[in-house]
């Protein structure tokens, strides 16, 4: 889809769509755990990784959709949005994993999070983010 | 992701994933081509485009969340969130389709607005719906 | 804001309007109510509620935003946005109300939902949705 | 409703409220001036500022639902979103600030993100944030 846009795709259309993707499956994913993990028994272990996994559902929902808009992407709000989603989804993938042998859910939340991790991560390390980077203390 | 919930999916699972990647497809492809046809030299031909598109995508990337959350579902907000869906992709998929020949964005978001229509539209023939299918003269 | 709007607003900008206050609102409160009741003791009691919530602030969220796009509207698209939101929020307002003596967020809650619920209504009576009431039965 | 929660507001209660409030505002804003213009003759040269707006209601709206969730609230991720913020909106109050004098909705809606700016660049400078600043470059 990104290739069809009248405008270049500064950050490469690649690397775009492999963020969006992970970004809307995390999304997913996060709702979904979160939806299963309020129907356990255990339910008041699995407050912060619930906690985790709406704030996680969000911010990865809201950069798929920034990625999705490349004709008048601000660097800077990119890399925030970035930032944000690679930390909220590495937080939530450790949590998940501490209840993966448990709840299968919880398994496959972590293993979808740390996919967003990774995606969101690769797109920091572009060239055109080099600047952005040094002063974020990145 | 679904088969790892706690309660049962009364949609049945097969269609209502089917029906989440449809969903977020048609959010992501909607919000790509509404971003391609801003920077269009044609933009006034599109302005009916763009605003379906950025409605349907709202509207599906809503039904997507919820179809993830069966452990509260209740049928009567899944059912109109589903016909809100139905109608807003069928009418976004039908301005696209005007556009396709000259827009390629175009072409590939009306081919994603329709197999969300269709998925949307499957899952409302469920048997659960059937009730409420009756009394919304379906 | 609506009154500048270049085309008309066919439900009337006045009720519109109210609409939209009472979802963001609504959004903003069940998203604070259900981090509040994460954190507290009992809060295998208020797996329901939490549930609800995120229903709920999510259908709030997509109707105050295509509330706020007359331009394009589709009666029938705003119309089952609204029944759902009409639905979500009283079963919200209602199981909040059952916390609401032990937690003030619930209370709180209870209210943004029930007022909610009575703006939507309002605009569902609208003689705009006269044909589309007659359709889904009321 | 921040104050009912069970635990603390590391950024403020008063501070946090008045950010949501305004991202709030901005997010409707933003989203009734994107459709107006849409329906204005001259939209070709409204683009940027069409652009500008699906952004910054995207923003304003996963922001102030973050902020709504102060529970397992993490500073990093907060600090992220405020820094997007901020520049979302003075990049969509200049733009629209532009329009201002042939579209009114555009001088509302320059007003709304400007004041959604300095509440959330206001939460920046909290003492919370001190060590983050510092090692963003401010």
């Amino acid at each position: 889809m990104l290739d069809a846009a009248p405008g270049p795709i500064p950050l490469g259309a690649e690397g775009v769509a492999a963020a969006i993707d992970a970004c809307l499956n995390a999304m997913q994913t996060c709702t979904s755990c979160a939806d299963s993990s309020l129907g356990e028994k255990g339910i008041a272990e699995l407050r912060r990784c619930i906690a985790l996994e709406l704030e996680c559902a969000d911010v990865c929902g809201v950069t798929a959709r920034t990625l999705s808009r490349p004709l008048q992407s601000d660097h800077y709000v990119v890399h925030r949005l970035l930032q944000a989603g690679v930390r909220v989804c590495a937080s939530c993938a450790e949590e998940c994993a501490r209840h993966a042998e448990h709840h299968r859910h919880c398994a496959i939340c972590a293993k979808a999070c740390r996919a967003c991790e990774r995606a969101c991560a690769e797109l920091l390390e572009t060239e055109a983010f080099e600047e952005l980077q040094k002063l974020a203390g990145g």
